[in-house]
C-alpha cells in the first residue's frame, strides 16, 4: 500500500480544505419532521470537466467525514481517511475526475446535526434533532450535488453505511448515477448488527453524564461512548486480525491479578474509546446509528430485486473474505438481485485478514480493481 | 428435545436441593492469595456406586450454578440448567452414575466470591476478594470431591466455562479423571474473546453505582452488569438464529423515529439484561470474566501437546458449527494434541444454527452421543 502510494503519486491531493453549503430551505425527513437550516461539509479534489460528466461521490462510513484525502495544513500528521485511494494516478484519480466527498447530516463533523444550534432555542438540538434515515442523508446530498452544477455523476463510491448511501443514490435517484462502487455492505441491517448498534446506543444513554442529550457545555459521556465505540471496533476486525496484532500478550509480561486493565487488547480498546471521545459526538453515535439500524433497501422496494428495476448504474461490488459485520453473503444478495434484474454488477470478495476494516486498510488489492471499473466506464463513454 | 425427555423420563430428577460445604483450611490461589474459608454450593443426583466408581462431575459455565437438574419447589418455574440432560434414562443417567454439580468460588450462587463477607472486615469482600483462576475453582473443587469420598471421577464435563474446568481437571489430575467430555469450548481465551469480557468489565466499572465495588446495601450497577450481559448474549448465539427469532421485527410494528427501544432485538436484550441483574451479581461477572480471560492451558505447560502429557482421560469433544465464540477449530486444537498425544480423543462436530448455546439447547443431537460415550466406559469398565 505505502509502495503503490509512493510509487505512482507521492505527493497526494496535497493541501485541501473543508468547505460548507448551507440550505434555508427545509429538508423533508422520512419521520415528517422538516430540518432547516441544513448545512453539509464536503470536500473536492481535481477538476469538474467542460461536460460536467467526471464527477465521483465518495461516501463515508460511521465515522467518517468530508475529508477523505490530502491535509488540511502542513502540519496536519495524517492525511484524509481514503488518502491512498484519492489522488493522482490513485484509483479515484484527481487527474481525471472531480472527487467530491459529502459528510452526513446528523453527524458532528460540520454537517447539520444534534450538536448544531437548534434555530427554535438558540441551543444545541440534543434529542430535539429529528430522527434521520439513509435517505434523509443522500436527499441532503442531492442539494450538495446541484449545488456543484452536476446532473449525472460518473460514480458513487462507499464502504460499509458509504455503500448504504452509494446504494440509496442508485436506487432513488437511478438518472443521477452511472456507476455504483459499494465496498464492505449490505442492502439490510441484520438483527445481530441491529443489536451491536442498540447495546451502543443503550451504553451512551446509561451514562450519567448524557443528561438526556442536553449535555453540551457539560462533560460528554465518555464511559458509554467508550464502550459503544469498543464494541464497534471488535466489529470490525477479524477474529484473525486481534490474535495476530495482540493475541494475549500482557502489558506488562505477565498476570497483575487485579481488576486492572492489563492485556494488550484492553489498552488498544481503552485508546481507541479515549481517541473515539475526542472526536466523535456521542449524540451524533445516536442518530447516526439508529440511520443504520433503519437500513433496509428490500422492505421499501417489496424486495430487493424491485430495489434495482430502475437503476441506470453499472455496479461493482467488493466484498472481504474476513468481514463478518457486512460477510460477502451480503454481497451476493446484491449481486444476485441485480443478475435476475438484468443489470450490470460485478463481485469480487477480496481475500484479507482485515476484518470489516479491509476496505480502509487493504488498499492494494482494491486499487486495480476499482480503477479498472472506472476505465470501464470511461471507455465506454469515449 | 421435549420429546425426547418426555418419552424417556417424564419426570426427570424431581425435586433435590443445594448442598454446601465448608473448608476452614485456606486454599491457596494462583495469585499466592489464601482464601479462607471456603465454601463450595453443589448439588448431587442418584447413588454412588459401592466401588465409588460411577460418579460424574458436571461444571457450569459463566453464569450457571450447582442446580444442574430438578426442582428446588413443587412450585418452581424452572429446572435446573440442564435438566435436559440429567436423570434418569437421560445422558447423565442418574439410574446409573452418581452426577455432582458444583458451582464456581468467585461466583454468588451460594459459593465463596466476592459477595461473601470477608472475616478480616466483616462486610462483603468486594474488589478485596482474591482475583481467581480457572486452576483455582478447580482446586477447590477437588476438596468437594475428597469429602464425597471419590478418588476418581468416571467423568468430568462441561460446555464454555464449565469445559475450562473438565479440561483443567484432566491435565492437573490425570489420575482422577476417566474420561472428560467437553462441549463448545477452548483450551485458550482467544484475544477477541478478552476483548468481550473486558468491555463487559468496563461497563460494569464505569457504572457510577459500582462504587469500587462496595455497591453492596446500595442499587447494584444494574446498567453496566445489562450492558456485559447484552454483549455476551450476542456472542452466544448465531448471526442466523438471531435473524430467524428477530429478523428486523419493530415491537409496534414501524419505526417510531425517536431514540427509544423499538426493534424486537432490542426489548429481547433488555429483559436479559434486566433478567440478569436479577440472578447475578456484578463483581462475580467481574471476576468469573478474569478467570475466563487468563485461561491459557497451552502457555502453563508449554504446549497443548505438553497440556496432555499426562492425561489418563478419554476425551469426547463436542462442538457446534454456528458457534462463533468458541468455533469449531478450537476443538480441533484439542482434538489433533490429543491425537499428537496418542491420547483416546472422539471429536463431533453437531450441525446446529444455535450459536454457543446449542450445547444448552440442542439437546437431541448430543445426547445420544454423550449416552454413547458413557455406555461405552463402563463396558470398557465391566
Amino acid at each position: 500500500m505505502i509502495a503503490y502510494a509512493t510509487e505512482r503519486a507521492p505527493l497526494g491531493v496535497g493541501l485541501v480544505q473543508t468547505r460548507y453549503a448551507t440550505w434555508l430551505e427545509p429538508l423533508m425527513l422520512d419521520s415528517g419532521a422538516l430540518l432547516a437550516p441544513v448545512t453539509l461539509a464536503y470536500e473536492t479534489y481535481g477538476e469538474l470537466s467542460p461536460a460536467r460528466d467526471n464527477a465521483i461521490l465518495i461516501l463515508h462510513a460511521l465515522s467518517g467525514d468530508a475529508h477523505v484525502a490530502g491535509r488540511h495544513s502542513l502540519t496536519d500528521p495524517k492525511p484524509g481517511w481514503w488518502d491512498a485511494m484519492v489522488g493522482p494516478g490513485r484509483p479515484f484519480d484527481t487527474d481525471r475526475y472531480f472527487i467530491i466527498c459529502s459528510n452526513v447530516i446528523g453527524g458532528c463533523k460540520g454537517s447539520t446535526g444534534p450538536s448544531s444550534i437548534d434555530p427554535a432555542t438558540g441551543k444545541p438540538y440534543g434529542l430535539r434533532f429529528p430522527v434521520i434515515t439513509i435517505s434523509d442523508m443522500v436527499r441532503a446530498q442531492t442539494r450538495l450535488i446541484d449545488h456543484l452544477g452536476i446532473d449525472r455523476l460518473l460514480a458513487v463510491a462507499g464502504g460499509s453505511m458509504g455503500g448504504f448511501q452509494a446504494l440509496e443514490w442508485a436506487t432513488a435517484y437511478p438518472e443521477r448515477v452511472r456507476s455504483a462502487i459499494l465496498l464492505a455492505t449490505t442492502a439490510r441491517s441484520s438483527a445481530q448488527t441491529v443489536a451491536w448498534n442498540a447495546i451502543g446506543r443503550r451504553a451512551i444513554m446509561a451514562d450519567p453524564r448524557w443528561r438526556g442529550g442536553d449535555y453540551y457545555g457539560y462533560e460528554p459521556p465518555v464511559d458509554g461512548l467508550a464502550t459503544a465505540r469498543m464494541i464497534g471496533h471488535i466489529t470490525y476486525l477479524s477474529e484473525l486480525s486481534l490474535e495476530r496484532k495482540f493475541g494475549r500478550a500482557f502489558q506488562r509480561g505477565a498476570p497483575s491479578f487485579t481488576m486492572e486493565q492489563e492485556f494488550a487488547i484492553e489498552s488498544y480498546l481503552e485508546h481507541q474509546g479515549a481517541s473515539f471521545n475526542a472526536r466523535f459526538d456521542a449524540n451524533s453515535y445516536l442518530y447516526i446509528t439508529k440511520a443504520m439500524d433503519y437500513w433496509d433497501l428490500p422492505a421499501r422496494y417489496g424486495s430487493l430485486d424491485r430495489a434495482f428495476a430502475r437503476t441506470q448504474a453499472r455496479f461493482l461490488l467488493l466484498s472481504y473474505s474476513s468481514d463478518w459485520l457486512y460477510p460477502t453473503a451480503e454481497s451476493l444478495a446484491i449481486a444476485d438481485a441485480l443478475r435476475r434484474m438484468h443489470k450490470p454488477v460485478e463481485h469480487v470478495e477480496i481475500a484479507s485478514i482485515a476484518g470489516h476494516d479491509a476496505f480502509l486498510v487493504d488498499i492494494d488489492q482494491q486499487a486495480p480493481i476499482i480503477t479498472e471499473f472506472l476505465n470501464g466506464l470511461t471507455r465506454e463513454r469515449g
